[in-house]
């Protein structure tokens, strides 16, 4: 009855009429107590959007992470054009939150993915790999292409503009990862390993630097408890968790052996330890990777499987064909052994895009205008790039270091936050901001559109 | 290695040192930059608990809804002892979007167990229990409870008060058909369609009594346009979403067949039409079960079935068992049936208890300290039930009187938004708006108390 003109026809009303009506219904304040309920059905619309999205750059052979980033740029770049509906949920609050949760639970699916074991084995490599990945991009930008770049600045400007360089921003490659399915290689692993010891190194990157800045000089003891309560967390809370972990888990499946409490349980210890996290200085989403480390599907073997799984068990009780009942009680084993990871993994479908789309909404393409700025962009880009390629080479054997290196690229908001306190401090002028905005840009970009084109050779190398 | 006992004591630790020790580190405000954090984990924190005050309230026959709402209203109360930390939450807008979002996916949920023909065909019965639900508790609340218990007010006042004991709030007898499974029966599709009428109704009694209050008169022409904008958005809607859903579902699938894509799909069809309600001045949970109806799970057929029911299939092609084929094929199939329910079912494990619990939390037990007004709550609580009882008798055959009757009383949200309206207009005075929502809390403690004693009855009904 309807041809698939008709189908076409039907989605081009429902684009030309239904989305720009909702946006001017909205634009025009006509909601009544609908304002919160607005941002809701905003975000909703973002994740359909960054799903097709995400869909496309698959096609075209891209990570779907590549395409919820352009998205996002796209829609921000519509504020250019006078539809500012989009520039409204930059700076707002509740949009904010749900980025946060977003990148929280992207985080927490990474450590879950992650084992400690291997983690622990990797780690020497890793921390090689934070050291070099800081200390390179730092001089390099310090020394070489901030007095280069942009002559007659003060000392302190190039010292801020070698610490922006140092950042790790993991969320993207994190991302990448899980789009490719290798988080669980040594090279991920190294590369996740590095982000987190990075995030300590930037705090304290960030402390002496400020304090140089502002005081002239840098205690050692301030430094010292700087670093010492982020490690006293790191350590503390592997060890405090595996050993409560178990015991915890085990005595609520007694009071509730239900998906809900199992669920409810998981995401507790993320946001718990993603919010301690915050308490000793480090980013939220550092807690949120270790809780994923800490919890082990084995933690919470006594809840409930869910229905269909006991369905399917119990159809297959009568079963009397070994190979047919062994495929299907080694796909429902595969199913409960993932099950913390398939719980989380339905909220992340639908919250993880919105991380994205947003970040890209973030990116003011109006620095684009000037080509000055665009040409320090590039040098100072250039620079982070190799910086962090550099490190790679420290991976060790059994890693790529191409993918370490190119994984370690991304600045993202960790760059950008370094950028907003040079700011603040009056030490980073609009012109280099808005250098660092675009270095920050492209080496986000960077790592979604090159690391897919060496995965195949990391992964044969890691199977050796 | 670990007794009982041993396992007994880790908990008293974790509760004794972990959650006071985060509570206290919260009130210092020592995060940096982790407010919304503190909010995410705080959020956290309430659903493992909710989750455990649900199993309790089962385990000694009650509905878990009951256990949320006790355990907010506990935690409400320990302000009462010093404790503020949940009293920050609740006037958070973070965790205010939160609950909002809860209730809608819970009404989302309840629209997509309910069906669109079997509403259709209850729609008289939810009618007439509507209207007479709104009329009595109205007459008696105007004529007859106010002037006997709150003597020497203004005729306004009552009218108020008339007004206020109207509302109905969906969202506890929602909860509590879910808890009992009974969403489907004759009785619980009455009430749901029933609450959907009453909020057009209730949008009519607030700008009539508001008009006459401010005005001395209303305007017959305000009144229609009212109504009318209302009443042409839930018929609009439910044509249209029928129309279109399932074009632009199996457009949508071409473009990226997986789970991912219909949850995010079924997410904006929820929460694009719960905001398009706020627009003609309906409740976001009237929009949402609008959407849950039309979403049926025949317009997402052409998605992608999860992993775990194509390895199934898989396995199953190889089976010669007839039977043991057969159940596993029906599993399945059940399965893929429930499947955009099964979608929302995780993020709404997580995201309802926390609505009852907030919901819970904003019951200010202070007002219990006057026993006039508690008496006069009594009173308002007796006519508000009764009232509704009334409506419960014109539900008409193949539906049980007493379970419609108590599942509309629940006054909610709606009556105090309807208490705050008079509050403001100045004709609802500081002790009559203590008796209401003593009411409140009673009529909303009565429904999952005494519901689930009728129930057994009610199956066997509706079965013949």
């Amino acid at each position: 009855m309807f041809t698939k003109h008709f189908r076409k026809v039907l989605l081009v009303v429902m684009l030309v009429v239904f989305i720009p009506s909702f946006v001017t219904a909205a634009e025009g304040g006509q909601g009544h107590g609908g304002d919160a309920i607005f941002i809701l059905a905003m975000l909703a619309l973002l994740v359909v959007l960054a799903k097709a999205a995400g869909a496309l750059a698959e096609k075209i052979g891209q990570v779907s992470v590549l395409g919820e980033l352009v998205l996002g740029m796209a829609l921000g770049a519509l504020t250019l054009f006078g539809l500012n509906v989009f520039e409204a949920l930059k700076a707002d609050p509740y949009v904010a939150i749900f980025a946060e949760f977003a990148v929280i639970l992207l985080l927490f699916q990474t450590g879950l993915e992650s084992d400690l074991q291997r983690m622990a084995k990797v780690g020497l490599s890793a921390f090689f790999v934070a050291i070099v990945g800081v200390v390179c991009p730092f001089l390099l930008g310090t020394y070489f292409v901030g007095p280069w770049l942009l002559p007659g600045l003060t000392s302190n400007a190039y010292l801020f503009l070698g610490a922006t360089l140092t950042a790790t921003s993991v969320g993207i490659t994190a991302r990448v990862f899980k789009d490719l399915k290798i988080t669980q290689t040594r090279s991920a692993q190294i590369v996740l390993g590095a982000a987190v010891i990075d995030d300590v190194l930037g705090l304290l990157i960030l402390a002496v630097v400020a304090a140089i800045i502002s005081a002239g000089h840098v205690g050692a003891g301030e430094i010292v408890i700087i670093a010492g309560k982020a490690l006293v967390f790191l350590a503390g809370s592997i060890v405090v968790g595996r050993f409560f972990a178990p015991h915890i888990g085990s005595w609520l499946s007694r009071v509730h052996e239900g998906v809900g409490m199992k669920m409810a349980m998981a995401l507790f210890f993320c946001l718990g330890y993603a919010y301690l996290s915050t308490l000793v200085g480090l980013a939220p989403i550092v807690g949120a990777f270790a809780a994923g480390l800490l919890l082990d599907p084995v933690h919470f073997k006594r809840f409930q499987s869910p229905r269909l799984v006991s369905d399917i068990e119990d159809a297959m009780r009568d079963c009397r064909q070994n190979d047919v009942r062994s495929s299907v009680v080694k796909a429902v084993d595969e199913h409960r052994h993932r099950h913390v990871e398939d719980l989380v993994e339905g909220m992340g479908q639908w919250f993880v895009p919105l991380f994205f789309v947003i970040t890209g909404l973030q990116v003011n393409l109006a620095v684009l205008g000037d080509v000055k700025v665009i040409m320090v962009a590039l040098g100072i880009a250039v620079v982070a790039i190799v910086g962090k390629l550099a490190a790679g080479l420290v991976a060790g054997k059994g890693a790529d270091w191409k993918l370490v290196g190119i994984g370690m690229a991304p600045r993202g908001e960790v760059g950008l936050i370094f950028a907003n306190v040079g700011k603040t401090l009056g030490v980073v002028d609009d012109k280099t901001f808005a250098a660092i905005v675009i270095m920050i840009i492209i080496t986000t970009i960077f790592t979604p559109v090159v690391l897919p084109r060496f995965v195949k050779k990391a992964v044969a190398i890691s199977a050796t």
